[in-house]
């Protein structure tokens, strides 16, 4: 199981520093995990991944049960053991992965759609999510819920929330006696109304964790922090909460100063793979020509691997001549930007001066590449 | 400049052990040099190359001229700067590269084509040959040749001869001054008698050693063991020879048994990326289903990082699944494999076993796997 403690909450913002106890180990939050939707960080061994400062990393329960399948990956020993990852994971349920799929029939029992690998059928249920993370082992686990696409009818939205909250008992049922720890997630899309009634549903389950869902669907960061702004009291302080797919740097800062313990996202990897690459003074776009000669390194108050070794200018030729060693060169100083994030902004947090680092950070951060 | 000193001779073949000094450090010879076109290996950092035991990595000359253009790594520092390597580096001239156009013109001067990036018309030259090497700055550069393919007319092996001879006059000559070592390059196709003429001319010439160009043409292991076998007694004893572009294990431990020092091939990294992977037991390739639940490593004799950590199973899992994580974890295993070979070639020579350890080696290798 988990244990989490707070350690330093900010006088002026909702930020909080906070130590999540694993049996992998130690993460301090506020925390960007890194994600491994098929057990693999793209472009980065596990050992590169741990040297970027990441603690703990995210997986895709749907996608690793279509390939290769939970039972194999219980066989090695479990997803730690498997992807050689020794930190702690969260699996995700496929809620979200289920819920992108264009074709898909949603019951009151679960979500019937066909496998991306071969075509199968496929009906998901709580329990079988349930079943998929109890094999992968991870040390947290989501609930399995519906994820509302944005915009979406007030019907829809309350749909969502009433099978969020079905299947969350569901989950819970078939969660009994197991030590991973189990969170909840709020849907509700954008009413207020509809996220206080899943909020308060889910709290009265008393789980170990509390995400934040249906956000990063397109709804912009305006909704985004107003849904996180209305959603947050609703949650107990004592519980770590995880704001779901978010989001880029300045996404990520929106939710620390509203209480936000967690996060995750594709975007540092995938940025890297089409050669978007973040600094201190915004993102780069290192493909274009204005980086041919750049004999500085990505950036330079960074202390990467790629960014202590290459230029710009040899990332840049990498890049474009599709060596994939400018996505590997990317992947690793994009995870450790994020990483080096999330610790200036909890020793902000700890110094009572989270609003000033936030200040100063997004005024350096919007110097940005007038090429972007 | 090079120093090269034999340090054991095989007394059952024609086998030695040598030591390459260069300025950028020494290199136990027989040696495998990965390859990096573009001024980067496939995959690898230069530190997972280092820690696959490569001492000497391969460039090409007429790829970087192209594209970043050698006067940007000249003023980057020249290639060991730009790519961040700090062994020695061999630039192939681009001779192999030209004659593998589809298009192009061989003139007595040079060779005219087209630029594969944008089109604009080129003049390859010796003379210009020189000067793109001179300015990326490897401690081993090539004569410019002219690579005959196979099969061919003796009349136009006979041309390759003579211009190969000219041009490496020329070469010579634009590089007087230089303390980068200048190799030349034994044209001749499958003729005896043109290899012969080759080989004497350019030893004539006295150049701090000589490859074996024309080869990994297609004229297949037989063609290419007899041609090794005849022009290699005709090169001078006391200096390195590079048997280019060649080859698969079985190639090397041929070339080797012939007096070869020197080998480069994309063979190890190409292969990672369709997940040809080597082994003592001969080649995998892990796509196949059987490798499904495999809980062994690549290569149960193998120290590389890959086989340290994963299980076939997840290496499997990562090809299939499109994670080029299976492709870099491939390109460590199968470099390192390269290295391990020739470290244990070396080591039979020194130890006046070496056709016993070839025996056995590819008594082992020959129990490949049926899947192949």
């Amino acid at each position: 199981m988990i244990r989490f403690e707070l350690e330093a909450s900010d006088r002026d913002t909702r930020a909080r520093a906070g130590l999540l106890q694993t049996e992998h180990g130690p993460v301090d939050t506020p925390v960007f995990m890194p994600v491994g939707t098929q057990a693999a960080i793209r472009g980065l061994t596990p050992r590169q991944l741990a040297e970027t400062g990441a603690r703990i990393v995210l997986a895709n329960a749907y996608h690793l049960a279509l390939r290769p399948g939970e039972a194999l990956v219980a066989r090695s020993g479990g997803l730690h053991a498997f992807m050689a990852w020794e930190g702690p994971i969260l699996t995700d349920s496929g809620g979200f992965q289920v819920f992108s799929l264009p074709k898909k029939e949603i019951e009151p029992e679960g979500v019937r759609f066909r496998s991306e690998v071969d075509g199968e059928p496929i009906f998901l249920t709580p329990e079988r999510a349930i079943e998929i993370q109890h094999a992968l082992g991870a040390d947290i686990i989501m609930a399995f819920d519906e994820c509302t696409p944005y915009p979406a009818t007030r019907e829809l939205a309350e749909r969502g929330v009433e099978n969020t909250l079905r299947w969350a008992e569901r989950c819970v049922a078939a969660h009994a006696g197991s030590d991973q720890a189990l969170f909840g997630i709020v849907q509700g899309s954008t009413y207020p109304e509809l996220r206080r009634r899943c909020a308060e549903e889910l709290v009265k389950l008393d789980l170990p964790g509390y995400a934040i869902g249906g956000v990063s669907v397109g709804e912009g960061l305006a909704e985004l922090v107003r849904v996180v702004s209305l959603t947050e009291p609703l949650l107990p302080a004592a519980k770590p909460r995880y704001l779901m797919g978010v989001g880029l740097p300045e996404d990520l800062l929106e939710g620390i100063e509203r209480g936000i313990d967690m996060f995750d996202c594709v975007i540092p990897t995938r940025y890297a793979r089409s050669a978007t690459l973040f600094t201190l003074r915004g993102r780069i776009r290192l493909k274009h020509r204005r980086y041919r000669r750049d004999a500085y390194p990505v950036d330079t108050s960074c202390d990467c691997y790629a960014c202590a070794t290459f230029t710009r200018a040899y990332i840049h030729h990498l890049y474009n001549a599709n060596e994939i060693l400018g996505t590997i060169l990317g992947a690793l100083h994009n995870v450790r930007f994020y990483q080096q994030l999330m610790r200036s902004a909890r020793e902000a947090i700890v110094l009572q001066r989270f609003s000033t680092f936030k200040r100063e950070f997004l005024a350096g951060y919007a110097g940005a590449d007038p090429a972007h």
